[in-house]
């Protein structure tokens, strides 16, 4: 490491312009240095501290992924222990090592109901990858080979690669892509609070989604539906809640017609709705979840897929007809980031997260409703567990919508970075999203509820 | 972590079987507990050692990415460091940490003239799906919609995913997972032992692959193809160095056609070859690099595409007329990996482990043609750097090949084994593969050439 104190300061941030190409980000902005670059160093609890000394409460959690909150010494620990006893040896053809056993057999006591095997992969998108390679290779070997098209809804996000960001549903991540790709269908997003026709009840919005789902497995034919992907909730695309009655009405339509249930766990998974996993929430019973972000709290990459019992007898099946799979990455299941995830589990039980979720959660969807669902710009406070979002809009009896280009939920994220705290402008529509530690306190709470309702005030004054 | 002592070992074998999906493994078989596993808990230098306590020279490194070998103290205390300042906060929206651009500057340092931007992943593969967004973003910021087919070689290694699978030219990738999918084609590999029409030298074989790719591009139409992806050398296709002249031929031929020319840089990237990049060995000038696997020797999971500056001009005018890029990892440029890079990065320096290749890569290849050019069973043995192989023939004289249910390649590697020397049977064909750590000796050499001779002779005598 360099010295980073005094002029190699001006180093690092000139390195950063020049070399640096960051993930989601305007390149020509930051690369003239139009836009601030943050240079985060350390952090602790619910909060981050950059090079410039600036802390911030970080309401969002990173990218909702730090369900433990920053600097919990005891994964620190682990990490460290495992780097100097062995960071690395691959897990193929039967290779393994101890955290990575141990986590595949924690991540399994903590599954919904009838999960059998962890795949361990780096990102959530590579697991969705992984999901994708599974449900194919599984109808190959059922001899179904025209049942492979899978069905995700508008507005979902299940990554960034081609094939995941196809299954995503969201224009941002579409657009200058060429995506989505085939054999990847969208469905409606079960998003009352935009829902076309107005006059529908959350039941019956519910029925229209299962309708509107049946519909298209009609039209393309059940026998080339394999699977449905979904988040228990929509994230990305808003932090939505599904409407009341969505899942098991979902759930029979897929039944029906022999189609895969691939349930995105990536933010729901390890404790963010305040259940284990979102399945256990809405009561799914999926044929694969996908893991990542709370699976390690972020503290090394790490993903997976849960794969069924039922789905798994059939792997074993193609394995004794084909052979070894021909599917890994040299990265699955890395020791250190298995060491990781095992101090991660432990220490949400230990500091029985679950449980603050189910408290704090609450409260704090409470307080931003409370001081908040009043505003005339303020259409729906919702949310779940430990999320929740604020979406905005130009008129709130006629629910009409800001146009993209005043950027106004870019606008009241930056008033409340100036107020210290962060929160997400979700990527599509005026959306202010909120994905705390799962340790946020109440009072940390009240933090946050104050800063979004001072940023709300000012943009608006200002609009 | 559990005590790992007594009666609980039993349990991590019982839970391996029963809850770990390992990549590229029969599944049935390990299930059954019919295959060895094997689960490892450490190493030094080339030396890994398991729970049972034997000690293998790992003569692959992993899976050809520990390069600087095992066990190393500066390493391990970086991510310790790291792990208790950061571990994780995220690269959105011009965010980022001190290792991560440190490591940006130290890659560019690193790269080939005209290289600019490093973009961090998390696997070769996620990297190698960067290098096709970004192939297409490009071409629609240029107004050439069509140009968006992408070309690789039979027996190129890219990746396990969707796409990159689809990039990857090895049927065992690509069986029964549907793939390769369009718009990605297989040109020649170049791969002289394996070539049809023995008559040819190795550089009328050159002239032979550069005109089936430039008859691919005219069959399709110029105006289609956006890409070539290659390796330097073909790495898990089977180590397979490019006859004399490829490399500039093909490059002639992308120049004439306006196609961009990605290199796969993951295995050869950091030293392989006793240069900091293969294209540096080649003399290749790339649009894009993919790197991975040595960029961190493996410690810590990080990949990466470095784009070259004129790549990386139309990107800035493709986000000053659309904004921010829709692509990017929650674990994109992770601080803890990126802290491991830098470690890494700076280990290979101090080690001039370069230097090293140069010299016991030779040795290595020399000692083992030495010992088993002649045997009648050895078609050939080559590589370059610290890479080998030795391809196994039924037949020498009429390069007659053995049938792939022989698993004669298996077969010796298991003989290997047995001997302390972890060899890799290559997937497709009967070749053992040797990418050892980058701190290699003679004497390790010695012994390595000493194994793989006694494996050879042993399972010729089982013929
Ligand atoms: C539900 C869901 N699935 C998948 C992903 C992709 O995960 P990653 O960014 O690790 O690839 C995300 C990331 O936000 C997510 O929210
Ligand atoms: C040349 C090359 N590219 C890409 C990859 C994929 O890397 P990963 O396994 O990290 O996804 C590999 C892996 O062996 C490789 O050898």
């Amino acid at each position: 490491m360099l010295d980073h104190s005094g002029p190699t300061d001006n180093h690092l941030h000139a390195w950063d312009r020049d070399h640096f190409f960051h993930p989601s980000t305007h390149m020509a902005q930051h690369a003239r240095g139009e836009t601030p670059n943050r240079i985060v160093t350390g952090g602790e609890g619910v909060y981050i501290v950059d090079r410039d000394g600036r802390r911030s409460l970080d309401a969002f959690g990173g990218l909702y992924c730090v369900n433990v909150g920053y600097g919990r010494k005891s994964i620190a620990d682990a990490i460290a222990d495992q780097a100097h006893k062995l960071a690395y040896y691959h897990a193929y053809a039967g290779h393994g090592s101890e955290p990575s056993i141990e986590l595949a057999k924690m991540v399994i006591d903590r599954a919904p109901k009838g999960m059998s095997r962890v795949f361990f992969g780096l990102s959530g998108s590579d697991a969705n990858e992984t999901n994708i390679k599974l449900i194919w290779y599984v109808n190959n070997v059922l001899g179904r080979p025209e049942k492979k098209k899978i069905i995700s809804r508008w507005r979902g996000y299940h990554g960034s690669g081609l094939m995941t960001g196809s299954l995503t549903g969201l224009a941002g991540f579409h657009n200058l892509f060429d995506l989505p790709l085939g054999p990847i269908l969208h469905t409606e997003a079960p998003y009352y609070f935009r829902r076309a026709d107005r006059s529908l009840t959350e039941e019956q919005f519910a029925d229209f989604c299962a309708a509107r789902l049946e519909e298209m497995i009609l039209a393309e034919g059940p026998d080339t539906i394999a699977a449905f992907v979904g988040e228990p909730l929509l994230g990305t695309g808003g932090i939505v809640p599904p409407p009341a009655g969505y899942w098991p009405k979902i759930q029979a339509v897929l039944k029906k017609y022999d189609i895969l249930l691939v349930v995105d766990e990536v933010i729901t998974g390890f404790g963010r709705l305040g259940t284990m996993f979102g399945s256990d929430f809405y009561g799914l019973e999926p044929d694969l979840i996908t893991i990542a972000k709370g699976l390690t709290s972020a503290y090394a990459p790490l993903s997976g897929v849960i794969v069924s019992e039922k789905l798994w007898k059939i792997l074993v099946e193609g394995s004794d007809k084909f052979g070894p799979i021909g599917h890994g990455w040299t990265y699955s299941s890395h020791p250190l980031c298995a060491a990781a995830g095992v101090a991660n589990l432990q220490l949400i039980d230990e500091l029985d997260l679950l449980a603050n979720v189910r408290e704090v959660g609450p409260y704090l969807r409470g307080a931003l409703a409370e001081a908040l669902a009043d505003h005339p710009l303020v259409g729906e406070v919702r949310g779940e567990g430990m999320l929740a979002a604020v979406e905005l809009v130009k008129d709130k009896a006629d629910r009409v919508f800001f146009d993209p280009p005043n950027k106004v939920s870019v606008r009241v994220a930056s008033a409340m970075l100036e107020r210290g705290v962060i929160a997400r402008a979700m990527p599509q529509g005026d959306i202010i999203g909120f994905a705390p530690p799962l340790c946020l306190t109440r009072e940390e709470a009240d933090i946050v509820v104050d800063a979004t309702r001072q940023a709300i005030e000012a943009v608006a004054a200002s609009l």
